[in-house]
């Protein structure tokens, strides 16, 4: 399909974040022309000119907002099926005796429809790209092939489940930055693996030069074992043990020495947040502000739906500043324009798509629209600090993804009729709790 | 007109919050039948059977969830000009240079105008009535009665504005239950209030032996002024002064002794508790969970659009528990039926209206409907959970206040089309900012 968006405001999220009145063109999966609407008048001409017919579509954008789509860079997609199953319980109940049990019962199938679930809740909420660690692979890059989704995996080895061997074989099958589906290294945690396995993985990911991947100092009491263990934080000793000297990213980082932020940036790895997640599970505030003034790159994720309860990025970027606000004391901290990138760019970047970070020409089309013509959206003093103060998915008037329109006015074109995911996700729910 | 809502879920926040298929039927401005299907088949019968003729509507409500609408109990209405106009920056700052300045230039007539933009974001949420504290409460009034809309003003007395005979007279103006617009004694605040005003008031309260209502205890430096002003606490000054002999309410309430929450249990004094806010401009958490447990009423509200920056209460539901659980590192803090309860019940007690707290016969017909087709609502493990922990504004489907649908499927009927309600409160916001 090619697309023509005109009439539209645009935050491209290069450089600066001006926004200014334009227009953008899609041709196939990628942008072909983003600008203001003078100098596309000039740059095409009357020579130059597209004739009507190659347009398959002409959309008004009626002064709305065009930017980048979100990137929810730390998510558990088929965990959707435990949302509000287990809540307003202690951290290690909540686990132990609601989440893993639960899991333990999940199949691929399963996992195929509630990944789709989730990708429906992404699409509603302006995310156009998720970076999932969860169980299955082929079947979740499945739901993101079938729904149009760009998904990016990431392995979760661990002691008790996956293989070094499978992880390795995923990273070969899901390794074409051209194709809607990744894979990236990742394990688990420091506290789910050996001190053979952490090894294994820092050979791994020396061999094929690749970013590693993992939740890393989400609780006090994590890194407290860790030291008990080995004498350091988690993130002192993945330094020594060379696991990330590619790279990657620790997902949570809640409890962080300075220590621990020095070899973040030593090591160029990034942090994604997960606020939401750690506000409800009673983690912590993340020292996201110390991380800003550092140089380190701070991604944002909504974690899985059983622990947030939900994937709104719009949530995930009023909580980032607003708990460094209270953190800190001082509501000068971590302004919108900060987030606005830990949103979009810093996201796109956490997990490797560099291809699909802001809005310029030759990029993949992963794009959304806002709409600016509601009530919290107005007075239009500043688009950027209404994006992340007063926004919501209720201005999430279409979301594009490889240059395809998959949600738009609140209908979805994923290939599957809405009711029959949500019917699905309730059958598998119903079918768990009778067997119990 | 008169209108029935069949194929239902129905959550009353009568006693329990269990929620039961049924249907709820309205005559004029109140609730008529609230009930289960089955009971409702029965009670009615073959002879007692309305002709179809006396609905004017009846809606399927494909079994999506009706409830209460919610109350966002302390606000600012005409402050959203000011949304994103100043943010990021610290609190004195932000008030002394940025907001003050802005509001004296404000009209009657500015007021009305940016009240309706208010409502209109309200009944996006859901919410149903909002207590608010603003100037020129005549044309707060009418930007209520001209949209359908429950308001319930309260008084902002202070050394610099507003005077007694104005609050006496409003006070006795606007004193119709029955009305949609009520009127409640109120004052800006301790410090913004002389001893001998301070007095004045509680004469006032105890000449109607009426509630009265005020910020107190925002932030850590406003206690401390007044410790050095009166060797006490607001709460404790307040309390020593009988300016709550009769009830009422305390806005904020972050910074509370020990001793002041037995005075506000002791005097029944509800805390509203406004968590975007305090969020945002890093004002604190209050100590929501101590509150409960004393048996305190708390009720919620967004406080103004320059401080939050919406008026939005899903963002308010998920803080006040998430902070409250993070605040006690126990993610069983608050739970989400409590939850539910301060953004119902507890706010219209809050702000006296107790004609408009649950669904029940003869209470008036301000209710919701929750769009439970949404992923983010999916699958339905628990209704009360995910309102609290994934609900938000899109899952608004219909609000109705006092008998009359005021927003249905992202279309408004309040006298005014939305287009023209945003293009005034530009037009205000530029000529501000032109004459500077």
């Amino acid at each position: 399909m090619n697309i023509r968006i005109y009439n539209a405001r645009i935050l491209t999220m290069q450089d600066g974040q001006d926004i200014f009145e334009g227009e953008i063109q899609i041709v196939g999966n990628r942008i072909a022309y983003v600008g203001k609407t003078e100098a596309m008048k000039s740059a095409i001409g009357e020579d130059t000119k597209m004739e009507e017919s190659v347009w398959d579509r002409e959309i008004d954008a009626d002064q709305n907002l065009i930017m980048p789509g979100f990137k929810d860079a730390h998510t558990h997609s088929g965990m959707t099926f435990l949302r509000s199953y287990a809540d307003d319980l202690p951290l290690s109940d909540w686990l132990n005796k609601q989440i893993f049990p639960m899991e333990a019962k999940l199949s691929p199938d399963d996992i195929y429809h509630l990944s789709k679930l989730a990708i429906m809740e992404y699409l509603t909420s302006g995310i156009t790209a998720n970076f999932d660690m969860y169980l299955t692979p082929d079947t979740i890059a499945k739901a993101s092939y079938d729904s149009g989704f760009r998904t990016v995996m990431c392995g979760a080895f661990n002691n008790f489940s996956q293989s070094l061997e499978e992880l390795e074989e995923w990273y070969l099958r899901y390794n074409d930055k051209e194709s809607l589906v990744n894979f990236e290294l990742g394990f688990h945690a420091e506290y789910t693996n050996s001190r053979e396995n952490l090894e294994k993985l820092a050979a791994l990911s020396h061999k094929y030069q690749a970013p590693m991947y993992t939740h890393s100092s989400e609780s006090e009491s994590e890194v407290e074992e860790c030291r008990k263990r080995y004498g350091k934080t988690p993130t002192a000793l993945f330094d020594e043990l060379g696991i990330f000297d590619y790279g990657g990213a620790c997902y949570h980082c809640v409890y962080m020495t300075d220590a621990d932020l020095d070899i973040m940036k030593k090591k160029n790895i990034y942090v994604v947040s997960n606020p939401g997640s750690n506000t409800k599970l009673a983690s912590g505030v993340a020292p996201i502000e110390e991380m800003l003034k550092k140089g380190i790159h701070v991604a944002l994720g909504t974690d899985g739906p059983a622990s947030n309860n939900c994937l709104d990025m719009f949530r995930e970027m009023f909580l980032v500043t607003g708990l460094a606000k209270l953190k800190a004391k001082d509501a000068s901290a971590v302004d919108a324009n900060a987030v606005l990138r830990m949103a979009t760019v810093e996201g796109a970047h956490a997990m490797g798509l560099s291809n699909a970070d802001v809005l310029a020409k030759g990029k993949f089309a992963d794009l959304i629209m806002i709409d600016l013509q509601q009530p919290n959206m107005q007075p239009i003093n500043n688009i950027s600090k209404n994006l992340v103060y007063s926004g919501s998915k209720q201005n999430v008037k279409m979301t594009m993804v490889n240059g395809r329109i998959l949600y738009e006015d609140g209908k979805f074109d994923i290939g599957v009729d809405a009711n029959e995911v949500y019917a699905k996700a309730n059958e598998i729910m119903s079918g768990f709790t009778k067997k119990e």
